[in-house]
């Protein structure tokens, strides 16, 4: 199967984190989309993936499959090595989908708009629409859920409960772009800090 | 199990039909949250769901699920009778998960911030931040994720492909939403008109 992707962004990053954690990562053909040349968004690209966006996985029958979290449930599904990233039941399940769309919403999207709509974010070219009050005000929302999941943290060992999930891949690509954009991750959130130490010493993370 | 809502709302009503269509009405006790009171935004409902939102799940142990997709997730599994909402296999649940997240933020969310940024929304007690622009650029989204909808339906009988799935109900909330926010669906996409006449008449809406 193939990625369409670009090496280094937050999104592509969180499906890269997922294949190293199943050790499929051998199983998968990188293809390099040059977002920052507008690739993404041309007539020939959309018809891969009417998202205009990476990543994209693409079956070796064809099927499509965009969006990180179902490129997820898919790779979670396909290859049976490594921790279960989206749960081994209807409950595991349902619980791991909730923490990972709140961390998701509230810390990883917020980021993006903070940065796409408050700072130059991806340049003038591709910046086309800003309204830089918006991104402000999704700023607040990023450093509201970092101190939500530092309470979520203060009582279990991962973000949705006593196991590593995809909801820590999320948080993780959240607070790493977090970063990237000068959003300042506030240092008593030592729950936090405490458990991204912890994933930072992943294999999936570390190598 | 009990689940607080507040009935006719479009994410509450993604969670009663997913319920009608798994025949699970009956198993669920619902309690009405005052949201046009403000209640869900009290520090007493924030205890019960930290999104400050309706629905959420509260299942019989006392654990709590909130964000439609998750609880949807959990009817699923929870419940045989009825169509798969979520998936028979790994490739089906990308495949609808991914459908899904594109009617979501493509239609039912981006209907959503038009009604609460550029109209009254919910009135002044409740929409206390209101960003008009960014509104009226989201009902922009709407529209196209309609028209990208309606090419989907002319060549799949549901939203996900050949089979009623949870995007389905998500599509369905999302334009009775646009109906209710006078957001005009274009008379000229035929397909998703029809697909939507089909839908009325399932007996977990018609009902």
């Amino acid at each position: 199967m193939k990625i369409y992707d670009v090496e280094g962004f937050p999104n592509p990053a969180r499906v890269r984190i997922a294949l190293a954690e199943k050790g499929a990562f051998e199983n998968v053909s990188f293809i390099p989309v040059d977002v920052m040349g507008g690739e993404h968004r041309t007539e020939a690209f959309k018809k891969i993936n009417p998202d205009a966006a990476v990543p994209c996985l693409e079956l070796d029958d064809g099927t499509r499959i965009s969006q990180c979290n179902a490129i997820i449930e898919y790779i979670d599904g396909e290859f049976e090595n490594g921790p279960s990233l989206t749960g081994e039941n209807h409950r595991e399940r349902a619980v791991i989908s909730m923490m990972n769309i709140r961390a998701e919403t509230g810390l990883l999207n917020a980021v993006g708009n903070y940065f796409h709509h408050a700072t130059p974010g991806l340049g003038p070219k591709l910046e086309v629409y800003q309204n830089k009050d918006w991104g402000l005000k999704q700023r607040d929302v990023a450093t509201n859920t970092m101190a939500y999941l530092d309470e979520v943290l203060s009582k279990n060992a991962y973000v949705a409960g006593d196991k590593f999930s995809m909801a820590d891949i999320t948080v993780f690509a959240g607070l790493a772009f977090a970063d990237f954009a000068k959003i300042e991750i506030p240092a008593n959130l030592t729950n936090l800090a405490a458990w991204r130490k912890k994933m930072n010493a992943r294999p999936s993370i570390a190598a």
